[in-house]
């Protein structure tokens, strides 16, 4: 057994392949109550595991870290409609399933409440303590008019594009579009 | 070329960075039929390949588990209410595009049942054959007010929670949320 | 330290879980436009970074697929309604939220265009260039009745089933679920 040689091919094939971190990448694609809810617990429940999380938040799910009390000037039209459409917030976000004119979510916030289970607000400030990276895609923020100052308050929260989510997935045990 | 300490960096590198196993992990959070198939067809497909798998159903995925033959009692006002609103068990699901009033999902059945492709019921009974894991979400079944003796029978259904579903996902080459 | 044995121990570790590719399998399972938006900047994008890409196109995925030119005979009554009901074609696909009877999905358009964002059809070119590999689903052509000669012309589009992406998922560093 030449070992000089054995241990070349097997360093050579650890670093052609590295395993992946304990860390999961998510993309927060949807902008469904039901799915911020579930985004959530999957974060936080990962952070508190000890594992590195990173959401990226992109198209619908952009509305969801909209600050309701904040207002920005100087938008186009197209702009101003999209802000109108879209829910102002995660807090204004609809099921998707079972809507039912927003009686839905309404119902599901009540049993989230009397079971004790925490409320989408808590787990971001959680999320936040926590130590979970939340980076918005920069393509959607411009595609629908929004401005930065619009979000909400988040520690560490970045603006990115497609290939920072690459390079956080890339290196990730766990990636998941939601 | 110091081999131990060499072979030392390398197993610390290894250890840090474990390659993946084998080894299917997937949320089942959807509540439509035609995800339902996809799963179960994915989920069988790789148990068949001699893959691990794990499905973890949450969310509006944990309604198509349920027995439609089953009855349990001493639920409350709002679990019945959810009971009744949701679909009772696979066979009832809706397709998430098509629906026509339910048309759309007697359509795909008919020709599933025509080009021979197995039916949900089958997909299911397989998937328990092949040694597929079921874990239903703990939080889930207690928001909807769904209990255990009401979901199928199946061989080593267990009640789990996100960090069961993490642990899983994270020694998994693939992971998906569907 | 027995190196030999310490060698062949770590070796035997690496090599029954190796790290994974950088490689990036995709189902693509969804017909909504948005998605198929998503689904094209993540493609690209993974591979201008130099990432081998496989996009798997199955159930609504692949009316996206099919070209609005083509035409074919053959097909039975029910195959036929399939064809009618679907999307022809990934730029008559509608938006999962905001559809306002079609206009969200003519309006994101206008936006896209209006910021040079590329279109479906160039993206899906660039794609091409790219190396992106597509593999449209058997068994989902089967069901709706879709034949090869209806869908777009591209490099290396191919024929699979479940196997096929699963194999390719299963040494990616990254796969999703869209």
């Amino acid at each position: 057994m030449d070992i000089e040689k054995e241990l070349s091919a097997l360093k050579e094939q650890v670093e052609s392949r590295p395993g992946a971190k304990r860390k999961l990448s998510m993309i927060v694609f949807s902008g469904d109550l039901d799915k911020h809810i579930a985004s959530l617990i999957i974060a936080t429940g990962a952070a508190a595991m000890g594992m590195e999380v990173v959401m990226f938040y992109t198209f619908w799910g952009t509305a969801a870290l909209r600050d309701p009390k904040k207002r920005v000037r100087g938008k186009t039209l197209v702009e101003k409609m999209f802000g109108a459409m879209l829910p102002k917030g995660r807090n204004k976000t609809r099921l998707s399933q079972m809507q039912m004119a927003g009686a839905g979510a309404a119902m599901i916030k009540a049993i989230m409440k009397k079971k004790n289970v925490a409320s989408l607000d808590e787990m971001t400030e959680l999320a936040g303590q926590l130590g979970v990276k939340i980076v918005v895609c920069e393509m959607s923020m411009d595609l629908m008019g929004f401005k930065l100052e619009e979000l909400i308050e988040y520690p560490g929260l970045t603006i990115g594009g497609v290939a920072t989510f690459l390079a956080e997935a890339g290196e990730s045990a766990i990636q998941l579009f939601i």
